[in-house]
């Protein structure tokens, strides 16, 4: 049997849909049918292309009901966070390179417009659809579309409580754009849910015995043509006094004089055909709540969604995951981060632990078990978490705000205002710094180094194995201000027996790693040096001894090195896993230009001024020249040229 | 008569106010003296050295009555955006001072913890404060402290609509922290409210009757011990049944879990006494809701009170501001760009214009004026305002963006996630680039081109004169993919006949503004420039020709100009009005290693890589000796070294 009459044959509805106009050639009756080979389809290609799973499966509906309804891609469909936006892209024409996810070459993990019409915006960071879409309805007001376009934001519960879907949110109350906000309501975020909104939702939940009516009143008021410009105010008014009578709750939307409508079934999905259909025609801002549940359709997942998150390759048929015995290996970054942390918190009871709904991913969920009244998951709030550390710092505190440096990008006026501009002492654990592999353009934490630089005051540090992050985490805990960055990256670090004594180190102080004799010195920071190790031990072999020094420190950088390396060296080589845009090859440069030194010249090796795709770490690295074998043949370059 | 002595007699209570212990040994009855008081002193001062007027007009009463109240500064009053403060600066210490406000070495016109021990935390960006009151308040219980300490956030109505403000109610929401969040509610930011939030507040102000009687039956309950923690639950939801049936309106506070008071008359001195008096002791976040009036007391500011934010000086008896005749003069750099957007607008229909609660400061209201469809104030909304941006671009837009530098830093992420990475045509105008002068520390626009210079795809260019700006901005509006920024500075330009006609400029192209024989070459990029040629005619009159250029771009960079100069020069001098850590000097630095062009030696002016305080333009440059005299003196020394 082919591949192609094995996929008829599993997937008789699915294999037929190359675009959703197919999708909407089916009666209403078959879309069921259509979920179901869908989950069948991610269940099965998930388990062995890893990626994000309990979400995509828990918006199978909502999507297929979002294609059937409406007229994409000329009706704009804006993902928030798009790990979610699976089925959407197997529906719009990428069914048969869905194997390629999230690899090098293949399909981006998120929407990607560059990659297809259907995706209309970026979708790697919480909370920007609301906005986007917006944007988008108001250009169809300004460009007087001649047919009616239909523009749709599709954010989770988690991403509405961030700062900017609020200003979306706020914003679009004022408009007549014609945009509907589909909240999809599966009550927790990658971790659980947090903040009173969350809270709040729950409690509309309970208000459906009141949605049910006023959603029934205003079909029939609407059949009947009562609804009219004059009088929406004067029922919109009365819902609300409605509401109130019925439930105890009051409604934020309805606050913010949004249209609410729900909360639905969001896996049922011939009802939210139905309601779409009903709510599509109608103009001015609407929410449409519905309550899906994440990794529905695989017991495994719905049973514990968090790990189902991303749960790597798995057996289809039974829900176990394939998860590498860690016995003997290099720690996760993340896990020397928690536990370093925890240990630092048990001897000085000042610090506190803060992150922005990541928990389990940079692991300060072992300071939430530990000291649950020192460690605080705010949700999707970058700006707020540093500012809250800010507050926190300037009243005696020691906080460590553990934020992944893509993230933190949100937080950058919070860490220049609120935190550097009073020299508060808090320390910024910058985790995914450098590139992440698979997540791609969206996730890379490319800008951190440079980025924080340009700002007084600060410190910015990163460890070439655990025993620094440790020793950085321990004197980065005994300062009495200013702020200070440790960064570090996604995944396994390089010392088994990581749990050394910790010891202060000083700061702006590098080490030299080799010696050498030739003309060219390599510096460079973070994990990044032991790849550079690597190929100078090779590089030796050859017979060539170069000096490498560890700086450890990107600002205040160790001048005494500078100096050094300067006075033997007519060629520096830096690498770092950050832009070379601004990072640590131009602080060399500025230093050496200030000090009379500028003939010693500078290569920089790092993330060119790019955005870089998706795929493994290795190939990623070898993509920018950042691997082992470029960077060696970089040196020899050199020291061809200058022996 | 001695200065002392007219000061005991023209404020014969303020004057014995040397600290907020001072105003708690009056009585009660003495308080709306002592506001008429302070009222006075303030328009006397700010009549003869210029403010933030209105504001801190409206925030007497709340003033008087927190530190009446509160045990500050042990107890922590938060400000949010500082500019409402004058009157807590002159009752905490600093009367006999504030007639230095705003100039080099005197008081800062912010909040400023390193000026005072009352002024908790930084506030010149909006929205921060509950955040920073939510750390204060956290770090109180984890500290154990011994003596209750009460945290007050106050902010105002505009502020308030920021993403920051609402993560930190969502967080502070689910907390126990004893907070106390004080809505200043004026009816406007600096311009009008925008926003659901304030159509919002202006219903909330009708419930009143509800309000006033919920207080009563709040204080009647906690009279005679009835509430507590069992029953607190069941008075909310009976509260909160009950004011729906007595108002038309949701609560959104409540929606999140907030307990709130008010509308109370933020200019009833007594009354706000009695109300801090009662809710002080309760536990858990709570919003007190004032009604204020910007200006109060002084006619003409209640009349006008955007035009008296920051008058600048006035005749206190007659409201007559002194407003220099501009004919003959060179236009704001505001104006410029303001007038040239519709003249841009007209002529191309997709051209729209966006900015985020500055109107009236970036001149974004002539667009608003002339295409009233085609232009948005978001209010204090920087991320939304990108993000938006970014929607409209994908959907044939050509929007400009018109954002304050240091504000522009809220919107980092949005930059980068929702504009660059899909190389969106969105075009920056970055307004107060450069150092501002008198609002200080928080306010230079010093970090733009070092934070945008990192973020592949950006264009950035500043013009060194209007018709570069018109230039630019025409350019701009030509592009069909890729953002751009154009950023510059607060105040005057150079050229009274700026209405010239529109050239489209190539882009990454600088020009020659000098010819040189000496071994030092001058780019520059802004209209430092100008400052720049100054400096270069007077040392041409003592005998030196240095060749000149402005670069225009500092992204892509001119590469010509950079090649040519590295075969005549020895040395170059950059001269910038940013950051020198990671800006023009750093990108020249960057392109001579690239191209192994690095013996010549790279000299940078600009903003060091400190936090530079307030004072004049002119005195900061000098202090950052990036003025005339300066520049020529390094440029001399330069000549002296290597002739």
């Amino acid at each position: 049997m082919s591949d192609n009459q094995h996929i008829l044959e599993e997937y008789p509805l699915l294999s037929h849909i190359d675009s959703p106009a197919d999708l909407r050639h089916l009666p209403l009756e078959q879309l069921p049918a259509v979920c179901a080979e869908l989950r069948k389809f991610i269940i099965d290609v998930l388990s062995r292309n890893p990626g994000h799973f309990a979400s995509s499966m828990g918006t199978v509906e909502i999507t297929v009901a979002l294609h059937y309804v409406f007229n994409t891609p000329y009706d704009r469909i804006v993902w928030d966070v798009g790990h979610q936006a699976y089925s959407h892209k197997i529906l719009t024409g990428r069914r048969d390179r869905f194997e390629t996810n999230r690899t090098l070459g293949g399909l981006s993990g998120f929407p990607n417009p560059k990659e297809s019409e259907y995706d209309t915006f970026t979708a790697g960071h919480a909370s920007n659809s609301i906005s986007a879409a917006l944007g988008m309805a108001i250009a169809s007001q300004v460009n007087h579309d001649a047919v009616k376009r239909n523009v749709v934001a599709v954010i989770g519960d988690a991403s509405i409580s961030g700062g900017l879907a609020f200003e979306g949110l706020n914003n679009a109350s004022i408009s007549n754009s014609n945009m509907l906000i589909i909240l999809n309501d599966n009550d927790m975020a990658i971790d659980e849910n947090v903040g009173a909104l969350g809270e709040y939702m729950a409690h509309l939940n309970t208000s459906k015995r009141y949605n049910d009516f006023r959603y029934k009143a205003y079909k029939f008021l609407r059949l009947h043509n009562l609804v009219n410009e004059r009088n929406k105010g004067a029922i919109l008014r009365f819902n609300n006094s409605l509401k109130a009578l019925l439930s105890s709750q009051q409604n934020i939307f309805e606050g913010l004089n949004i249209r609410y409508f729900g909360p639905f079934d969001g896996h049922n999905v011939a009802e939210i055909v139905r309601v779409l259909s009903d709510i599509k025609d109608m103009n001015g801002p609407r929410i449409l709540h519905l309550r899906t549940r994440k990794g529905k359709g695989f017991k495994p997942a719905e049973d514990d969604p968090a790990t189902w998150h991303a749960p790597g390759k798995f057996n289809k048929e039974t829900g176990e995951r394939y998860v590498s015995d860690p016995t003997g290996k290099p720690p996760k970054w993340q896990d020397v981060f928690g536990h370093t942390l925890v240990e630092l918190a048990h001897a000085n009871e000042k610090i506190v632990g803060i992150t922005a709904a990541m928990p389990t991913g940079c692991s300060m969920s072992f300071m939430l078990n530990a000291f649950p009244e020192r460690a605080f998951d705010v949700g999707i709030a970058e700006g707020h978490a540093v500012t809250l550390s800010g507050g926190m710092a300037k009243d005696g505190l020691m906080p460590f705000c553990c934020i992944y440096s893509t993230f933190l990008q949100r937080a950058y006026d919070e860490i220049i205002h609120d935190v550097a501009i009073q020299n508060l002492p808090v320390t910024f654990c910058i985790d995914r710094a450098g590139l992440v592999g698979e997540d791609g353009v969206t996730h890379h934490g490319a800008f951190d180094m440079a980025y924080l630089r340009s700002i007084p005051n600060m410190i910015i540090a990163s460890p070439m194995n655990e025993q620094w992050l440790r020793d950085l985490m321990y004197t980065a805990q005994l300062r009495t201000e200013g702020p200070m960055a440790i960064r570090y990256p996604r995944g396994s670090g390089v010392t088994p027996e990581w749990r050394t004594e910790m010891h202060k180190v000083e700061v702006g102080r590098g080490r030299q790693l080799a010696t050498g004799d030739a003309p060219v010195a390599v510096l460079t920071i973070g994990p990044i040096g032991n790849d550079v190790a690597n190929a100078l031990k090779e590089l030796e072999a050859e017979g060539h001894r170069v000096a490498h020094y560890d700086m450890v420190f990107l600002k205040p950088i160790d001048e005494d090195i500078l100096r050094c390396v300067s006075e033997s060296c007519s060629h520096i080589v830096t690498v770092e896993d950050g832009t070379k845009c601004g990072g640590l090859g131009s602080a060399v440069m500025e230093w050496l230009n200030d000090n009379g030194r500028n003939s010693v010249q500078v290569h920089r090796i790092g993330i060119p001024d790019a955005f870089v795709t998706q795929g493994t770490v290795p190939q990623l690295r070898k993509l920018c020249k950042m691997d082992t074998e470029s960077i060696k043949a970089k040196i020899k370059e050199l020291l061809n040229q200058n022996v």
